[in-house]
């Protein structure tokens, strides 16, 4: 059913045409990274004459640039090579987590162009406070931007909690009820940036923001290419997000993937959610810390200590880095029963530490999947790449929206 | 990009088109339970003209009937209603199950038409005898359906364990491993009708077959048409199935929705698959009946008599049922976490229970559900419908491949 065209739909104008077919244009220079006209005109199914006029407004518009020559043996313009420009269209990608804030821009191909990031204690401020913040960082990250000439078509907040409608409605470690996040956040930028256009503030929960970083920068770009896979976010909170088929599932009110509080232990410690047992408790930063009888508000040089720790073989240690990885394992096992995916990302604070939590959660899903698919060494448990954080997440998503309309850009633009 | 054809897809040749309007048609029809030629051309776009001609054809086909006249104030022909046939294409579901096999035979608009079960205990016994037995029970059926001029144009079958490409890969409670079961049961069904064409046999995990039950004539055919949710079915084993924008997530392999293996207690009894604690050996029948004191290898007659106790208010019956659903609710909580679903559905030996196993689970919903979406009396949580079970979701898929190709059913029918 796929390819048959809705009758309903009304007939597209010459316009939305010509919009759409600049997107299909830009989208492909996008995915491949580099083509020649004729690779374009192949992959849209549009004859070369189009393609080549298409070209001449993406050009022109500053979205796309000619790098000279390519090898194709033929002389002149066609063959030569268009990429993404490195300037202009831009995404903004704002990371506001428990104990620090994140900015990024990305450029049109996604890579980071600048960062800037503060720790800082989020927890017992009120949200309008943190949200002002994010804004002042945000406000220094566009104007080094704006050195490079990079200009966010939008700004998209990463935030630890459950998130829907540009409103977080629950973020049970910042204490935050109910808070018009997109709101607050655009309003404290405008006052920074008087007689600019705000930019469009769009939002998601972190964890989904750092899966897509990792879709699109990390396991589902590298050879193999994974499409599905739940990515675990571990911060102060343990977040989670699920990848099916190279999407997102947001479930049915965009709440999906709230592993954090799966229950570990029924009777287990309280957690801030009003929940017992959740896997927060077990393995969230504050967890980890403790278990290891370091100071469980030390934040990222207290994890940077667990890691030296763990390195020189201490055994309290590495004890509690196995208890952690067995509760993580445990939980695991039962998201892998329900979801069979294709492999598991491990992110956040997880990423360094897992040559000890790994064989503890690798032990569980040998044990517990009932696939019998996870064997230890599989390979199918595996730390997040470099590559890709919340922020840069929420950036290229901004970016993402660039590519799929360039012509709704100029007026999107932030400078 | 949804609605932008593939330019590299070959171009359709006349027959196919031919074949894919027959089957837009009849899906109008079907879908719309009843249809005017002129209500099934605005639905799909094509001319009445065209209309008439294809409908022609599955009249002539037998794959539609018309219904004398409608009240649309027009006389003759275009105004009287489509149905599809009650006769000719037909779908059999095979549901082999630990203690009995149902079988089912459905007509093109999925209603049971003719429907054999009988309980039986298939522990311990080889696979392939089995499946002989399942065989002769759809012997059996196919008789009573060609008498009814039911013809299916294949057979499903719903099977208690991990199942792809045809095999059972694990059946922990039947004792399975790797079980070629389409070919065993085809192979059977062959030598049961000798000089007959052998149906194409395909297969699915039963709780997999009882939610497509669940969405095309339960949940999902209702005024509120939930399109995503959480399907657990009790029986000797939990099975599960998980249901996101009206289709099955079948995870990487196809072996998504397994919750009866999701732990609920880490240092719990050993279970059939190798792990400990399972959701299945707390809400299992056989958990339900020994809380209750009752034999825990009773069977459906033992079911039967828990629910008679748990009626008259015996204590211990009431006692055992709402530590089970504590457990459920636990692992349940969990799963609602991680997948945000519309609802989640109960069904099999859960649904005659659900006046105590109810309150239980939502207890622990109302307490661990992170988005306080779930709490007590929300409606979310709810007995499946009495209208679907696995078989009778094996036997419609067959149908909806009629639905999808009914050209190329002649080639297909079981006669």
């Amino acid at each position: 059913m796929k390819n048959t065209a809705d009758p309903l739909e009304p007939k597209a104008d010459k316009d939305t045409v010509r919009r759409h077919n600049l997107s299909l244009v830009l989208r492909a220079v996008h995915d491949e990274g580099e083509a020649t006209r004729a690779a374009v005109a192949a992959r849209v199914g549009l004859t070369r004459a189009a393609v080549s006029s298409l070209v001449e407004q993406l050009l022109a518009g500053g979205f796309l640039t000619e790098q000279g020559k390519t090898f194709s043996g033929q002389a002149g313009r066609p063959g030569t090579a268009l990429r993404v420009a490195r300037t202009g269209p831009a995404g903004l990608g704002v990371e506001v987590n428990i104990d620090y804030v994140s900015v990024c821009v990305v450029d049109l191909a996604g890579s980071d162009r600048v960062r800037l990031t503060e720790h800082v204690d989020n927890r017992g401020v009120a949200p309008a406070e943190v949200l002002e913040r994010a804004a002042r960082i945000a406000a220094r990250t566009l104007t080094s931007a704006a050195g490079q000439d990079l200009h966010p078509a939008g700004a998209r907040l990463a935030l630890p909690g459950l998130v829907s409608g540009g409103t977080v409605r629950q973020a049970p470690n910042l204490g935050w009820n109910r808070v018009a996040a997109e709101t607050l956040f655009a309003r404290a930028l405008g006052a920074l940036r008087p007689g600019r256009p705000a930019p469009a503030v769009g939002s998601d929960n972190e964890a989904n923001a750092a899966a897509l970083a990792e879709l699109w920068f990390g396991v589902g770009a590298g050879p193999e290419r994974v499409r599905g896979f739940l990515y675990l976010s571990g911060e102060i909170g343990v977040g989670g997000a699920v990848v099916v088929d190279g999407e997102l599932m947001r479930g049915a009110h965009g709440f999906a993937g709230e592993i954090g509080h799966a229950v570990a232990d029924a009777e287990g410690p309280r957690c801030r959610c009003g929940s017992r047992g959740c896997l927060e408790q077990y393995a969230g930063q504050a967890a980890l810390l403790r278990g290891a009888g370091l100071d469980e508000t030390a934040g990222m040089p207290g994890v940077a200590e667990l890691e030296r720790r763990a390195r020189a073989g201490d055994a309290r240690t590495v004890a509690a880095l196995e208890r952690a990885g067995r509760m993580l394992g445990l939980v695991l096992s039962g998201a892998v029963n329900l979801l069979d995916p294709e492999a598991v990302v491990l992110g956040g604070i997880y990423r360094p530490l897992m040559p000890w939590l790994g064989p503890a959660v690798d032990r569980e899903l040998t044990l517990r999947v009932v696939s019998g698919l996870w064997p230890e060494g599989s390979g199918r448990l595996r730390a997040s790449s470099s590559s890709g954080d919340a922020a840069r997440g929420a950036a290229a998503a901004v970016v993402r929206g660039v590519v799929a309309d360039p012509a709704g850009y100029a007026v999107r633009a932030v400078r």
